[in-house]
């Protein structure tokens, strides 16, 4: 079984990195699109394309019947949603069912139990992953929250347990803290995720974000395909992804992966997932959350591993077994991920939509961009505001480091009212802390409070 | 030993490729431009930029003068040449010695013993490997060129011992018919490389074109980077260039790895250099030439092997010894180079300069893209037509030839007058004898007489 036409629910840089993979694999796309996102470039790039409504994404990307409507139009068998958007909505892959559409990613089921934060942890901990002190499942009250705090000792994180990707988490340092982030976190889980749900984990000081990348088939295949740090973060959000992780001890390295493969068998999951961990000061790691999508940073996976991610999660859909076995999984070399965000840093990094008069990616020995513009295009300002992914592999971290600046300094972004992370990103691989991999989550926001590193966009 | 500015006696992609290297070692650049190239990419990606002289290329890219004193005026301590202009010119090497200054590439003697062409046959015959029936040495007359003829056999070819490159080529298949390609053959070497020397050679029938490459640095350490097959060619020039070979038997790519390495011992090489080869239909190899410059293919091998070879010509030229031995070079899947040269295929390959009115270079996984230019520039009507350099990398032959129709087709070039061969080498792709590695050096040349096929450019 395999597909001849398969629809992308996602749009920009996601929408055309899938596209081009369908097309290697001779698979027809449709495009669906917002009014906002007419003369996008995996609109063109697709074979058809459909409006499906407005830019606000609830009136689009994030409104099923419309996309489900493209899909039976079209002739579509299967839809892959990208990340963001209906990625991880379990419902959205119920409906596919319903209607005869395979969803190109684990089975509502899954998606459902690893979507519960809360929950999930638990279970993962039977599968003998390790897990940090905190709440068995969703706290309902604030005094439960309170009593779980006193058992596993302040500081502590309030975390959504429909959240993810960084959003809905608060730290809290005493009990008055803990009634502000309870009450704040509530308050933005249900107003961004429709449920209020939150759970309490102990607060890792200044950790490192860890995570692996797996591949399930529904043969019972389970592979990993090493790891990924993304400590390079500002307010959760991630701004450079590496792999490997540097300085790794090698035993924490395979217990990540073993831990994945484990944890992935026993939730019953099939597709591309990840598994984030963080790693504290003393290099233990402790589970955080699964991630049942495509990452952004995926790419740096491809690169080392030379495994096109989108494709296996294509084959797996398609009922096939996964395309190599563990023992043909080989990491070579070091590849970083820049993620170049139309965005002014020295502004509070306000998105700055508009018009590419000028547009010249970068190029040469080890460079993979992947974006949705192209010079003369308007980025519009209804969507997050990334612009391209700037990947980048070497033989090793450091000459990646070398070439990944090479890379940022040769990439010319020019229109009126556009800035972009460029220079914040080059002052980021340059930073001593970075470059001796001993930096943490905590680098980013800490230099930001700090310096001026945020002040000299140009 | 290392360098801190280096002048690159160059234009175009390859310009600009070097400066991108040298950019990641922390070394300056100097570029040099003609009044043809003053809003060229590589200039304004330079350090520093010296105008050297007008258009014509003998009056500044092969006026040794002009580069000598730009080099001198800017301290520049090397001269990376690139290929064609005064890459493989002796004089021009021996010159920069005579100043103090760095050439990067080997020592001009042998230089001098690898351009003769009609002599080096004879040497490597020493060393071990296989050479075709034909003169020793350069034929002084035409009725010496009969009497070898005679000797060999015909079907013969004359060429031009200071040619290569494919230019100063001609087959001869009887009396009446040598005495034309000599005549022709000894006026063109003299018109083009300033010397009239021919040789023969038996002619080979629909041969495959199979090189390797190989590195030598000045301590004694010589390895070689695998082989590469460059047989789809128009009149001798390649349009896509592979690695590896496909279909060659271990044995015979074991043995050219052999040659390479001793035939780059036995003539004292020191630098990057690539040994050409011809394979028969019988699977005989026989030595073709060796030329000692980087070439435009040597990004196939990079993406095989991770190995940057312009990294490795510089550490080479400062003194330093290889980075790496025979036992760590490891190659892994497969890559395709795709020249797009700005022409009409429909017009007899006739250049077509003009402004690039969109540019838009493919992009994603695999893909990595050499050009000299961007959106809103000019290809001038001076120079070779080479508009970009689309390579790409897959697990697999039959992966990478589907990538490399992907990049291809997502390749925007518009601008008035302007054509490519984006479509010529799509269709190349697609033949039925490229797909299955059964095609020869004349693949390109009979479709071009028996069918349509370069009759449909858009």
């Amino acid at each position: 079984m395999s597909f001849s036409k398969i629809l992308i629910a996602n749009r920009g840089e996601i929408a055309l990195r899938i596209a081009r993979t369908c097309r290697e694999l001779g698979i027809a796309t449709v495009a669906v699109y917002s009014t906002a996102d007419r003369d996008a470039r995996f609109v063109a790039y697709a074979d058809e394309a459909v409006h499906i409504g407005p830019a606000p994404a609830r009136r689009s990307y994030r409104y099923p019947p419309a996309i489900i409507e493209a899909a039976l139009r079209t002739g579509a068998e299967a839809i892959h949603p990208g990340y963001g958007f209906l990625s991880e909505d379990a419902d959205f892959a119920r409906i596919c069912a319903e209607h005869g559409l395979v969803f190109i990613g684990p089975s509502p089921e899954v998606m459902e139990c690893v979507g519960d934060k809360a929950r999930v942890r638990a279970l993962l901990a039977a599968a003998g992953l390790p897990i940090l002190p905190g709440s068995d499942g969703p706290v309902g009250t604030q005094a439960e929250a309170e009593e779980v705090a006193e058992r596993i000792g302040y500081p502590v994180i309030v975390k959504a347990a429909a959240g993810g990707g960084g959003r809905g988490i608060e730290a809290a340092h005493h009990r008055a803290g803990l009634r502000e982030a309870y009450r704040r976190t509530t308050a933005l889980a249900r107003q961004m995720f429709g449920n209020g749900e939150v759970y309490l984990e102990r607060l890792v000081h200044a950790p490192r974000h860890v995570e692996v990348q797996f591949l399930a088939d529904t043969h019972g295949n389970v592979l990993h395909l090493g790891d990924r740090d993304c400590s390079l973060q500002r307010r959760n959000q991630k701004l450079v992804e590496e792999a490997p992780s540097p300085l790794l001890p090698e035993r924490v390295r395979e217990r990540l992966g073993r831990h994945a493969v484990a944890g992935a068998r026993h939730v019953g999951y099939a597709g591309a997932g990840t598994m984030e961990f963080l790693l504290d000061a003393a290099g233990e790691i402790t589970f955080m959350e699964i991630n049942a999508r495509i990452q952004v940073e995926h790419p740096v996976t491809e690169l080392l591993t030379g495994v096109d991610l989108v494709r296996e999660q294509i084959r797996i859909a398609a009922g096939e077994p996964l395309g190599l076995t563990q023992e043909q999984v080989t990491l070579t070399g070091a590849a970083i991920e820049c993620r170049v965000n139309a965005e002014d840093p020295s502004a509070g990094f306000r998105p700055t939509p508009g018009r590419l008069t000028v547009y010249h990616p970068p190029g040469g020995p080890g460079v993979r961009v992947d974006s949705g513009f192209s010079q003369g295009d308007v980025i519009p300002p209804d969507y997050d505001s990334l612009l391209a992914k700037v990947i980048v592999w070497a033989p090793t971290r450091e000459q990646a480091i070398v070439r990944a600046d090479r890379a940022l300094a040769e990439f010319a972004v020019e229109g009126p009212g556009v800035a972009t992370t460029i220079p914040l990103l080059r002052r980021l691989l340059t930073q001593p802390d970075f470059v001796a991999a001993r930096h943490s989550t905590a680098l980013v926001d800490a230099l930001t409070h700090e310096s001026n590193l945020m002040g000299e966009n140009r």
